[in-house]
């Protein structure tokens, strides 16, 4: 048996555990860990300082030591974060369905937890504790394969929440980090069948893209967007502005955010200039096709490249369409179905857009950005799916579980 | 592009149309198609006559023959089975969920179809009809991938499925059928990310287990079949009796068949006796361990491969275990999560029982045979889930779907 499997089967055992745990007992582990996290403090903050210094000294880019660098105040909030989640609504146990058979035999459908879940994500320590809280709050197992840049963190992390668990009279198990970053550990995890129920990336297009095309084990893909917002001819030009500004600049770098503007030909010789204005005092570069670029009198042109990307950046991709149709084909062939949205006034194109365009989330006069567990009302949020089995948008921890049928009768043979 | 990524990409475009197609619409396209393959009826039988002869000539086994050859009647139920697809209830537009948020935002979760749906099966041509019925029903195109020895019938099949769409002025390639059936077809299927929103396998193990192992698309694993009846010590004798010989005998070759009992040792010595009697005049042979033979003074000793072995015929594994406690674990380390069952008028041991088994349907005084999408009243299935992800047990219409947010606002921005 390899050391992944071995965790493999310790994951197993604690979630036997883990499913049959109350709402209490679990809210009581949760605290625990909550606590446990501030008590450890010295400690993890000196993994991290490791973890710091060895990132300087490999050249690793400003924004990702940002994201990497814990303090007393990220600590604290990682310690809240869990206290969230255990406020948030156990979903465990709830009857999605109860109903009678003609022969008698009663059927209950019943939610219950999925049993081991895999996260691998980059080096953001917090995702440590945060995954960790969802999926226990869900009565699920963890195995938690973070970047390799904060392994030192990570490390300290687990050992503070596996001290809160003990503490708790809760397998230590419940949570556990595979201590291998190195890219074999990462495959083995991918293929780690019969003990996975799920795994779930958390990261970059790349990460996501290589889980995606390797891993044997059930995935759930998460977080590739390439949004666009389309604005139609019956537009409200200052709502269409204040929307795409938004949803462009307001946090560039998550995957909810615009990356491509459509504009219906009709309107767009009265409201370009202002958007672009709007953009520009945003510090947004436009690409656009030649009849923006006419329109506008200035810009960069667009390739084919830049209606696929997602730019993460104050970049925008600009195209004028001729049609509601143009616009959805157009997203159909370069979306990634997870956010779009139409500005308008009128309520049949609103509704066609609505009806054909395939993402987990599809806006009308509302910028994109609102996709995201918290905003539509989840508590926390896991990751946002992008795929169609299982769970699709935000997840929160009804997303993290599965459900089972107990049939309950007296003595009936088929 | 290969063969596969071009069927996977008329797939999506016929997968566009029927998103928006209408319950009428589709009931219409799903009559036509059943009128379709009793009109090709000579067609079919042709194409079939050949493939059994094939079959002959290579030597397949009588069972395997049956399971391929067509008859007008077997012809008949296909497309009495279209039409019965037909008059199920329309999963699509469904609204699942529908708020405001504080913000104004209006929210509706609304049920929608996964895509383009792959099946891989087996020698069975009856599949390719009944696949693509609830896959179209449930808004969804197909690409399906039978076995080489029925590809006569299937394409004869599809032939027929396709003109009776194209009558109904749909896309034909709301079907497809994969027409090259080497092992590589079934390779490229199962990579074919990005085409296919799930594959679902339906056949026998091997099939199965080489999709869980080999697929990086979304899968839905189906219909491994380890089944348990655990009678306990508080059971009532004739039930338990009834109870394991329908769940044995009444057609041992399905997936929702026992294949093992579990008895406790406080009532073994009464019960088995009387069980073993009437699990003999059905001719079933008993494979146990040393306290059960010594208890019947007859029968096969059991080996650790029984205990995990589903047999699929005429044979049980019989086993003594002195607690509710060890049936659980027997269970937990050798059932695949499918069905499993406890006949007991103890309440609390029936409680425990279902709270505790990890399985798709747990069931309390009733057969493991009853865990079927018809039985549970559901229609039509597609096949039993024994996965955790997106759906578990009985798979009927609504489980071939996904969801969708629509978000509708009036400027909203965050």
């Amino acid at each position: 048996m390899t050391v992944l499997e071995q965790m493999g089967e310790k994951a197993k055992k604690a979630a036997q555990f883990l499913s049959i745990a109350t709402k209490e007992q679990k809210n009581k582990a949760l605290e625990s860990m909550a606590s446990s996290l501030l008590d450890n403090m010295p400690s993890i903050l000196k993994a991290n300082a490791q973890d710091i210094q060895n990132a300087k000294e490999a050249g690793i880019k400003e924004s990702l030591i940002d994201r990497l660098l814990l303090s007393e105040s990220r600590i604290q909030d990682m310690s809240k974060g869990i206290l969230d989640v255990s406020n948030l609504e156990d979903p465990i146990g709830e009857v999605l369905n109860d109903y009678t058979r003609p022969n008698g035999l009663h059927i209950q459908k019943i939610r219950v937890p999925m049993g081991v879940i895999g996260i691998i994500y980059e080096a953001r320590p917090n995702v440590t504790s945060d995954a960790a809280a969802l999926c226990l709050k869900s009565g699920n197992a963890t195995i938690l394969r973070g970047g390799k840049e904060a392994i030192a963190s990570n490390k300290a992390i687990e050992a503070a929440l596996r001290a809160g668990l003990k503490d708790a009279d809760f397998p230590e198990d419940c949570v556990q980090l595979v201590q291998d970053t190195s890219r074999e550990s990462a495959n083995e995890m991918m293929h780690l069948n019969g003990y996975l129920s799920v795994l779930i990336p958390r990261g970059g297009a790349g990460l996501i893209q290589s889980v995606v095309k390797n891993a044997t084990v059930p995935v759930i893909e998460t977080g590739i967007g390439n949004c666009h917002v389309y604005v139609d001819k019956a537009a409200d030009p200052a709502m269409a502005t204040a929307i795409i500004v938004n949803a462009k600049v307001s946090r560039p770098s998550v995957c909810n955010a615009a990356e491509t503007l459509l504009v219906h030909k009709d309107i767009a010789p009265t409201v370009l200039p202002v958007m672009a204005k709007a953009l520009k005092e945003n510090h947004v570069e436009i690409r656009g096709d030649k009849p923006i670029l006419d329109i506008l009198g200035e810009g960069n042109p667009a390739t084919e490249e830049d209606w696929a990307t997602e730019y993460g950046d104050y970049i925008l991709a600009v195209k004028i369409v001729s049609s509601l149709d143009e616009a959805i084909d157009h997203i159909t062939r370069y979306g990634t179905g997870h956010s779009e949205c139409i500005v308008t006034a009128d309520d049949s194109a609103a509704k066609e857009f609505t009806a054909r365009i395939d993402a987990a989330a599809v806006y009308v006069n509302a910028s994109t950005r609102f996709t995201d567990g918290g905003e539509f009302g989840m508590g926390a949020e896991i990751g946002i799916s992008t795929q169609k089995l299982h769970a699709r948008g935000p997840m929160g921890l009804p997303e993290l579980t599965s459900y089972k049928y107990i049939v309950t009768g007296n003595g009936q043979i088929r």
